[in-house]
């Protein structure tokens, strides 16, 4: 009989988080791995389903352990698995396709119907101690990375799927515009440099993010004044930038920024929706249509953990300074606390899920 | 000394137009022809340089030609024209790129910033006798097409670009849904249809627009019931066509349209805007970046004529039944108030610049 | 206990073919179906294994069922199976990719290092009563296609394939020459019109078999005469095609139609691939190269089995002149011999697994 | 009276070069610059016309200037001219589409079947003191870079062009082969690496090449031992590079590294034939098709130069160590000799168009 502890971050219910035990995984499927869990960042929709108990139409009816952004060990792999071998440190992609519809054979698993995501209802999350996953969706980490930053790798993972899909390459001479300094917009701009644009630029109203920013290598900041309007605003961007931005990721969800980005951005180019705004704005589309500046978004991402894992391990993008809390699990409702406090200056709290050697 | 007549539709400044003589043109550039117009369809944009003596940005501050859907006879070659020869029939596409910017070297000639398009200031139009144009702008017309369909190839290239824009490809099992039964909604349905679309509806609040869609064999349509909520509206959509559409055509720029557009549209598709609203609307952009819902919008046309040539002479689409009506020149001041008129029952209003024999 | 029988087509070994019962299916797993035979068409690889026991590195080193172009019926369905239900008349896609590896994710499903395909060793084919299926490769039939036509869905999907590599589509008024009038070639051009290229002409050495193109409506074809060098041959194809190809579909695996595809193709067109030439080939592939003409191969196909049904279902493919002998699956030898004999007229010999109600 | 100097390089026939006045060029068209010559290069094919008279079908029929790789400044712009001024130091591309035919609408302009190329007859090259040249052919150089790297823009042109076919991305981990370390090989692999390929081997039957790669910091070689057979030399590959390569850059145009490329490289993947052989080679080309290993080449380059120059401005590829020796254009006929000369030690020879202040 199978002894190990699974101590578990489960949420019953709105407000009701609760770590305690939960069943132990059976075993590997042909090409699943079991995994020892390490490192979980907490991320603001984690804490969402504990103070609403929903986002959305995703409703917690019963108890569910939460967590989707985590790195693990590989204790035992199932019998087709050719990818991984026990030992090995992995990032672990959170949302599984089914594989099996036209969807998924297309490539497109973000997308599936029948997409399975870590911590969200009815499926449960990655903090705990143990549990298995496909093999195809955990990716290994080279040996200069941390599972701190494995666990970074998913936020990464879609700052890097927003440039993907917004076409940034290396040596194009694209001047990218980043509205919104979080953590999400804060990583769609380091990774807009990374994998290539010439020149990034990031507004947001609160100084001290663009300070961070700035920290972080982000030169080219600008601290929005809500009483400028967009054509003024525009010119100050085309001033910083030298020219009017080729790509915009749109990471604050804000309808000003949606707007600013619609009437400065370059004809023929790609905004990139990837901040959320759970109401109407009020958007000048035909400007945009009139000249074919494309508004497209992301479901989280696709095919994308691989490069994130590259560009920190490579040395271009450095997330570590994003860490500024770790707890362990057993101290988890302070954590969650901490991420969701306005004060704690958290930027990325993470939770390690045993005692770390 | 020549001289030739060369009879032309002027508008001099708002409900000012004059049918008068301009003059004559050069000789061709090396790359240009010099064409005999024949047919010129009147577009809601000429209407409105007419009625308003202007359009958003664009005035009319001296006497400019009017016209760009056109069809014509090529009269003389430039030196280096090697896709024309004298007499052949040609179907006009009037936006050209300056071919020398990056744009255009990118084969993007309608982003170009210099781009010069007929009738649009300081542009002259075709509506006159004799003009030169671009050789690579003129697109030659198959014997089995006449000057009518001709000059209907601008509108048709608008709605194929926009199918081009959907991804409509023959065989892909799409389901398109066409918002607004205009003109260009119609053009839009019909060429979903003839590039493949497995099944495509069209939705407008106007009875007699569907029951003229349905007569060019556009068999799917709803009539909009303007106080039914967007998700019963979306449940006849999804009804009527099987399931929800992959790709969305709206071509008529109601904010109702496009959050229906948004809500119905399956993940991951295409939404073009062709329609335009010069005013902002209020829209969930948030569940369209969600969920991939890409929205895409058009300026005019790129490379699209010669798609839009073989449609029509391959017998996949008949224009024919949209030009309700046929003026000559000298009747053009006729032809613009038939035009504009919501109750002539013209759908397209077209004016001939000679004597047809 | 299960009682059924599975009569069943087996390779023992080298010219050692036998009708005989092999194991029934276990239960489908959840995402798979179980399935009863239909109909088995007989491939020219399926002969070769036959006759020489293997193929390339393939041998066959214990008794193989044979068999892989197959329609069939759905008897079972899996607890995950949501796209077909029992009844369903199926096409059966052969080759199915492990779904698990990165090449699967990407979408290319198959040049999966460990796809498995039906009667290439060690996977048993589908030339038996009954067997399990992944339900993703299984594509639903309309209710206008007849079995014999879905079992031909396999080698249409390989030229539908090629068509999709060489970029053919409707209305982009494409030349395309298909060199090689087999049934692989004959598919090829079929499929080349059906998906919209502007015009088709088909090269072979027999003449019989460009009469038989022409019967089913490829109207261009040109006998090759051996003695003519390349240019010579090249002019004929740009004589009747009214301009040199800008696409080669070349289905004979001959070295003369190599460098003729090379030599008479238009500058930074495909040329595909298809046909099989098992030795070494002289070519001047820097001539291609110069030029960017292309030289694609294809993987038997992917993501092509819905075109092709659809192309046979909207009758824009008529499949069924193809189908020459049919035989009982008892008759499995003689079926073989028949495919095999060069005198027998046979073009695609089937097996019919069940007595036929 | 135009009274300026207009020194120039001229091949009057085979081995008959001469440095001789020709004459001044026109005043500027609209969309041209005129041009002050500073930097040419000597290229393998200026050398080919020298020697031979001839390459292929390009005869040397009058007198021609040649050279083609090229640096210079802006002394008078066109009237229509926007993106270079007077003063500009550039980098010239050396062929310049119609930008009137399809082929150069749609953005293929090296395709363009008018072309004109700098010292390919008819048209004169730029190895003279001042010539026009369409100013979209233009492309400013950065003030960190000199005109003797301007001049190299050319060949590295092509090799990123060819990275660029090939689908050299950031960041996706691809394992490149580069086949022959020439100039162009050496670029090509400079180039890789540049753009973003995880890891590169170079390999050549010239150990000096290979010692100057690993100068230019190109690490991974293999000394070609042509005992050896292709399947052996595979292994060699396979183990330095830790799998097969995904890309092949085969720069030799030898049928063993032909061979080698389609034997060797991943399935799916892409071999860009960037080396020229003049007769034909024996390929299993059957064995490339089964795997979808694409043969592509390259005509020149395309849209290629902006990103050559950003490679070298940003410092990821130092080009300067290529450049070995340099001539005053007095003394062009000694930089033929060094450039054509075994013994020279020679990689890249540049002549200087005017006395170097």
């Amino acid at each position: 009989m199978d002894k190990r502890d699974n101590l578990s971050v489960v949420i019953h219910k709105k407000e009701d988080l609760r770590v305690e035990q939960s069943a132990l995984p059976s075993e590997p499927g042909s090409y699943e791995v079991q995994l020892a869990s390490n490192t979980v960042g907490i991320c603001g929709s984690d804490v969402h389903f504990w103070k609403d108990g929903c986002i959305d139409k995703w409703v917690i009816e019963s108890p569910l352990v939460t967590g989707h952004e985590s790195s693990a060990t590989v204790i035992k792999v199932g019998s087709h698995v050719k990818n991984l071998k026990v030992g090995d440190r992995v990032s672990v992609e959170p949302g599984v396709g089914c594989m099996a519809c036209q969807v998924c054979k297309d490539g497109f698993y973000n997308l599936c119907p029948d997409v399975l995501f870590f911590g969200v209802p009815p499926t449960g999350g990655s903090l705990r101690r143990y549990y298995n996953h496909s093999s195809a969706f955990c990716h290994k980490l080279p040996d200069n990375m941390s599972h701190g930053e494995g666990a970074l790798m998913e936020p990464l993972a879609v700052a890097v799927y927003a440039c993907k899909r917004a076409g940034i390459t290396e040596g194009s001479g694209q001047r990218v515009m980043v509205t919104g300094a979080g953590p999400v917009g804060l990583l769609s701009a380091l990774a807009a440099k990374a994998m290539g644009a010439q020149d990034v630029c990031i507004l947001d109203i609160n100084e001290s993010r663009l300070k961070f920013a700035q920290q972080m290598g982000i030169n080219k900041t600008i601290l929005i004044d809500t009483k400028l309007d967009t054509e003024s605003l525009a010119n100050e961007v085309i001033a910083i930038l030298g020219d009017s931005p080729d790509i915009t990721l749109e990471c604050s969800g804000a309808e000003s920024s949606l707007n600013l980005a619609i009437y400065v951005n370059k004809d023929g180019g790609n905004v990139i929706m990837v901040g959320i705004n759970p109401r109407k704005v009020s958007v000048s589309l035909s400007s945009a249509a009139c000249r074919e500046v494309n508004l497209l978004g992301i479901k989280r991402y696709r095919h994308s953990f691989p490069l994130a894992i590259y560009l920190v391990s490579s040395g271009k993008i450095d997330v570590k300074p994003l860490i500024t809390h770790k707890y362990r699990i057993e101290e988890a409702l302070e954590a969650f606390h901490t991420a969701s406090s306005p004060t704690s200056g958290a930027i990325k709290v993470q939770i390690e899920c045993f005692e770390q050697s």
